[in-house]
């Protein structure tokens, strides 16, 4: 495994680390000042900002992008929702073809309102990442299907597993010609089948992003109550260890949604203990 | 698929969707008006009762025992703990055939306090139920593993999926002597297994409970915040179809805990409005 202490250059912050409260030229200046290899910047953070001025940035500050974030939800009541998604999302693309992004990652949508339709949503996903995929390819941007907790299957992501997430790239891309996964421990760290389809994901080389927080106890909230590594019960050692003996050579990037807690701290302490917990425990 | 409407034996009321507020004997008065074919005891209910009583009182009310609730958790952080979890088990297990159960329900348990070995709270749960295993054989109480949601792993059930349950059963008990699962929608209805696994589960013949409640959008605790089946997302005649297309004849058991609505209502408008939901969107 690798020494995350004395290699920067494989740390990445994604920018909802810090509740999307300070600029986006912010988060540069803060994480090249501390020699931070990627960021993972959201869309809405790039709001009102020129993509190519940013891109230019980072390149001065030799800050790569581990992932842009994130897709409009593919699932949708009606073919006109779902059109519109697509081409939101095909705007998107371009965009992290632009900020030169690792992947465009792909939160897929949960059961589109009124429906209990939970096969129909995974139809409608995969049909929208095939012809999304098609643009990606001319834009030279991987996606990358991101499994959310299956806490989350109904109103953001019906797509729940890692080994769902392979079948999908096996179903809508055989060749492996752009469409790989972005693992989420957060998501993934319970499943039983974890390291098995760790394993068959590196051997497919469908692994786009590796991203770490912790899972708290009690966790009070389905979606902003995530843990700073370290403060939580998942293994981060453990799981990097799998990926990185499949091979995983990528970007270590910190996603901590926390709404009581951590958005609510400065910015520079937020960072600097995410810092020290990537050169410590994960 | 079973009429549900005509066919009231097939229905079992678990006492803890009347959140624990109403004494047995209210509940089997309640359920014994209505025809309700069985109810699913939790522990805590019978506390201060004689355990042959209630079981006679329930024979004679021609109402059966769908499951009896719960076990112990296996996971501890020393031997003396695990060891006395047994023993406890061993005790309700006793219970259980004393009831007439169709099955002692194991919630197993999540990593133990302090812990981040989840592989090894795992093994724990399997060393504890096979030798809970031998006890429930002689006392002739199939033993049921109960999946429970993958929110829950870290502090309730580090058994999340049916496919991982069935595996449990197939090295545990390879025979089908006495170990099976309990299959409750609002864990596993996420699943994108599911269906293949009812398929193996019921092949198996390792089916010995079935539970309903619904899935709400939004969800605002990971415990006790269930819905009232048909106010949420969870397709439930497709669940039951699978089951019983491959040959479940077992009770349908509503168990909801849900502290901020249902428990809050009286026990009659909550049994009223569950059996009008079997009826109508089960």
């Amino acid at each position: 495994m690798r020494d995350l202490a004395t290699t920067p250059e494989c740390l990445s912050i994604n920018t909802a680390t810090f509740g999307h409260r300070i600029d986006i030229d912010a988060v540069i200046d803060l994480c090249q000042q501390r020699g931070i290899g990627a960021i993972a910047p959201w869309r809405r953070d790039l709001e009102g900002h020129s993509v190519a001025r940013v891109a230019a940035r980072l390149r001065t500050a030799n800050i790569g992008v581990s992932g842009y974030c994130r897709s409009t939800y593919f699932t949708h009541t009606d073919e006109a929702g779902r059109r519109a998604a697509l081409e939101d999302n095909m705007r998107a693309v371009d965009d992290a073809a632009e900020l030169g992004a690792t992947c465009f990652v792909l939160v897929v949508g949960g059961i589109p309102a009124g429906s209990r339709d939970l096969a129909g949503a995974r139809e409608q996903v995969q049909t929208g990442v095939a012809a999304l995929l098609e643009h990606a390819r001319k834009a030279k941007v991987p996606l990358a299907l991101e499994p959310l907790h299956p806490m989350t299957a109904a109103d953001r992501s019906c797509l729940s597993t890692l080994g769902q997430a392979l079948d999908w790239c096996d179903e809508i891309d055989p060749c492996g010609q752009g469409l790989g996964v972005a693992v989420d421990v957060y998501h993934v760290w319970w499943d039983p089948a974890l390291q098995s389809q760790i394993v068959r994901a590196m051997q497919g080389r469908r692994v786009l992003g590796y991203h770490v927080s912790d899972w708290l106890v009690p966790t009070n909230d389905l979606v902003l109550d995530r843990g700073m590594m370290g403060d939580g019960v998942i293994d981060l050692k453990r799981i990097r260890g799998w990926l990185e003996d499949a091979g995983y050579d990528g970007a270590v990037e910190v996603e901590i949604f926390s709404a009581a807690n951590w958005w609510k701290r400065p910015a520079t302490d937020v960072l600097d203990t995410c810092i020290e917990r990537l050169h410590t425990v994960c």
